[in-house]
């Protein structure tokens, strides 16, 4: 029997995984996971041993394009299928990854002339050195009352384009003078197979503050206010955009070689990852927020209106599913933060004990900490460790922990850190409902639903919500799939409209229900929370941003060669 | 040559120790350590296994009477001295550690009526499960217009007598009826020795709230007032008490015999670890603060006027030298935080690192935080991770860690605890100057300054002071080998006053210098600590006194027999 299948492929933080799905059922038949050769370059660059300043983190485009030929040959091999049997490819990606490439395309940063140069590179999501220059874009918006600012919850984020282009004009000029092009890594993806430059206006919606319905762009007078010289930037982006889950073009010659499909296969514009995801979580309307949760969390939420969310990283019409305005909020290390404490904080007793018991440290930790009360450890943390991207949107803030004495264990900093998550979340979910965005269902996919049930049974209690779960391991994969399968359209096996490919998205039918006893508890404990946030976070000069100050003082005395250069 | 020596013991929090001291020099000849053998009481009731509430800290009344021995006979074993040459015995010890008591000074904890009752032994100074009844006994005198509180910076501490004391009356009141007297260590050790009850003026005044100037302890109706019938707790006081030096008698016969000395050899008054340091340190005057560092630091100045210093935990006329006031503060965490931190948080590639290097993890972790700079850490801690004794004085409150990111590493978080201990001490020196409390001089002693040269220079760096050093590894142990001599008196070899025996205490000819670069730093960094002080510090109800409810609620719902019972 043929089959009409679709290759989806997802661009994580440290790796790229493909997924081949059967249109006709959603199955999926294949994948291939490849881990980035240079995975985050944050310390050094490997080109050089040159040391980068704190909050940086780069990729390298090369290790896109090995991953890509890589994942797509895995996944066909694994499904069986023929090329015949391919008739689509979608792509999703982290984002803002912003790449400086020449006019056809290549990346400055494969180039030997611009090897050395750390601005040359892509800068991944987690860039957070353009804070100071996302600071000057809200700053300037708002002594002009606040243009695209109410489009973004009142503020843009450091990890945006228009920021991390601003870093880049003011700190390597000649880098900005020879990025024919800045473009973001999954329309550069895109772009690379159909053999020229498709972007999609929900992209650019969401990272570079393009607004369909309104101007554009920021205007080209308010670029230069913000740095003169700064509008050429204009010319450097995309200005003929196409939508979610549109054809951008077939497969060249070249790249089908290269990944064994045929020629003219139909790619789907590139896409976001969180943002693919609903549609793998059958969401195609209103009234669901989907959770994407991995290394950070974003939330997703449709309406037919547009309402004003505090802090919600973006609103953008036809943004996700044609027809609707999709919010996008989120937290920027979740499972980021988890992982970052086992692998710094988990004493020798513990590993030998993990070790000893034929497990991993972080589910010897864990389990550790699901077995305390709700309120027991005595603690309450503030989960910025990767700065605040919901409600407060502000990349300097940082982690908090309030409490500790010397019974104070390893497990009740854990669970402090998994309750602060979950506190967060519930702080987005608040800011919805009272915006008058309803929340009538929680859907989570992702890696960290399946390693952190601790998390999920939380998340619930501290939010008194059912949680459901995507019923997909790769749901952003199967996401893209079905992108991909609306570029190809119903000719080619594919879908007509979006309702017809949610259909083909899925949840398990078991969910995380909520706990009205530790509910109870993580009510008092989220007061604190919440205390702590206004007092911290909503004036957070004298002591977050003075700590930022002093570190970044300190951090001068070293001469790192790239330190900040913004007033 | 025959020589006049004295024996000094001092009783630590996990071990005692004894120094024999040439009168005629102050040179230590001979010295003999012994753990306890119950070490900290504070999970489990040995006798019995009964788990044990947060917040407790007993000792088994038997460990100190086997250490006695112990040390006393191995140390006068090293000295090569003979029981004639040992003039006098001084014992010092943890304050305030209380022991329930028969008439005749039979510890209740070692007889096998009361061997399985916790209420029964003794509560070591760092039993904080009174904190509550320490909160009725601050808020009762307030409201009687302060009465003592005025000669305690306004408030006792949870750790004192007479906290500890209702917290027996409430909890085990069969107890309380069984104990003929509640005792403090130093005072029942000397008593033992000299075969009838002394106490000491200097110890009531600071742990009893004795008044000698004033009206002696709190008055029978205030102690009814606070709980119908507690103001049977004075029928188990001291009232006919001796000064700081005094002979509290001869050494009985029993005893001479157990530890091997001469019957009738002087014994000083017992004392205060802390308090017979001062004199090891050769200060027997105003302008001179001693910082006695281990797992707390306690800071003592002389004046010889009365002034009112915030949070002062005591400040006593003859207190540690007759003619002066003598202010105690200090802070309840130092040492025992960075052990805590290093036992629960360096993770196992540390520890790995530290055995192929051939050092502990402690001085690993303390080296790769010396290799940072100022501030650099991007952190500030509050250090009150056993609560804070000054200038506060509030065992609720707990510790905090503000500035994390995805960046921070083990080092950067003990960089902080060190800079936090610092700035605590900042803010101590600060309340003292600002009162009229004039301190010219900082001389540390005690076994942290060894072990932590760290935070020895960030102590110099953070308050901008020189900080000199003991010249004795012993010092509380050669103070209290001082007192001894002062109560042996010069007809015996030793001495007739206070100043004639502070010339054989003794500071190195070294001392830690502020650098004022990184003093400008540790400026910015003391003003966040400061804030942050002020906000969770001096209105403590809506975070840390809600987090530690949170908890104790939690807590009882494993149903802990012992848990809290005062209103």
């Amino acid at each position: 029997m043929t089959r009409n299948a679709a290759i989806g492929i997802d661009y994580g933080t440290e790796s790229c995984r493909a997924v081949v799905v059967d249109l006709a059922s959603g199955s999926e038949l294949g994948e291939a996971v490849h881990l980035y050769r240079s995975g985050v370059i944050d310390e050094v660059l490997p080109a050089t041993g040159q040391a980068l300043p704190p909050s940086w983190a780069l990729q390298d485009p090369a290790d896109y394009v090995e991953g890509l030929t890589a994942v797509v040959r895995g996944a066909v091999a694994a499904s069986g299928l023929t090329a015949d049997e391919v008739v689509g490819i979608g792509i999703d990606t982290t984002a803002c990854t912003v790449i400086p490439t020449t006019a056809d395309g290549v990346p400055l940063a494969t180039t030997p002339h611009w090897r050395a140069e750390p601005h040359a590179y892509a800068k991944l999501w987690k860039h957070h050195a353009a804070q100071r220059h996302a600071d000057r874009v809200n700053a300037l918006a708002r002594t002009h009352g606040g243009l695209f600012l109410n489009s973004y919850g009142g503020k843009i984020s450091a990890e945006w384009l228009v920021p991390k282009a601003l870093e880049i004009f003011e700190a390597a000029p000649d880098v900005f003078a020879a990025a024919d092009r800045l473009i973001e890594l999954e329309d550069w993806l895109v772009s690379q197979l159909v053999g020229h430059e498709v972007r999609g206006a929900h992209v650019a919606g969401y990272k570079a503050n393009y607004r369909a319905e309104d101007a554009g762009y920021p205007s080209e007078q308010f670029l230069e206010e913000l740095s003169p010289g700064f509008a050429a930037v204009l010319g450097k982006l995309g200005h003929d955009l196409v939508g979610p889950g549109a054809r951008a073009g077939g497969l060249t010659e070249e790249w089908a070689q290269r990944l064994g499909l045929r020629p003219g296969t139909a790619v789907a514009s590139g896409n976001m990852d969180a943002h693919v995801a609903m549609l793998a979580c059958g969401v195609a309307g209103p009234g669901d927020m989907v959770l994407v949760m991995g290394t950070s969390v974003c939330n997703l939420v449709l309406s037919a209106e547009k309402q004003h969310v505090e802090g919600m990283s973006g609103v953008v019409k036809d943004g996700i599913i044609p027809g609707y305005w999709a919010y996008e909020a989120g937290q920027p290390g979740v499972g980021d933060t988890f992982g970052w404490y086992v692998r710094n904080f988990l004493p020798q007793r513990y590993a030998e004990a993990a070790e000893a018991a034929g497990v991993s440290g972080f589910d010897y930790l864990a389990d550790r900490a699901a077995a305390l009360r709700p309120g027991e450890s005595g603690l309450v943390a503030l989960d910025w460790f990767n700065g605040n991207r919901s409600v407060l949107v502000d990349a300097h803030l940082s982690g908090v922990l309030v409490g500790m004495t010397l019974a104070t264990r390893p497990e009740h900093v854990y669970r402090a850190l998994v309750e602060a998550a979950a506190f967060g979340q519930r702080t987005i979910l608040e800011a919805f409902e009272s915006s008058g965005v309803a929340v009538d269902r929680i859907v989570a996919c992702g890696g960290l639903p399946g390693k952190s049930p601790l998390l999920m049974q939380v998340l619930a209690d501290a939010t008194g919500r059912e949680i459901h779960l995507s019923a997909s391991a790769n749901t952003p994969a199967l996401g893209a799939a079905l992108h991909a399968g609306l570029a190809a359209g119903s000719a080619a096996g594919g879908y007509d409209s979006f309702a017809e490919a949610a259909a083909f998205g899925r949840i398990s039918e078991t969910a995380y229900t909520p706990d009205p006893e530790a509910g109870a508890v993580y009510d008092r404990l989220y007061r604190i929370y919440d205390r702590l946030s206004t007092d911290l976070g909503r004036r957070p000069e004298d002591v977050m941003y003075a700590l930022r100050d002093i570190a970044a003082d300190a951090a001068r005395h070293q001469q790192f060669p790239l330190q900040e250069v913004g007033p």
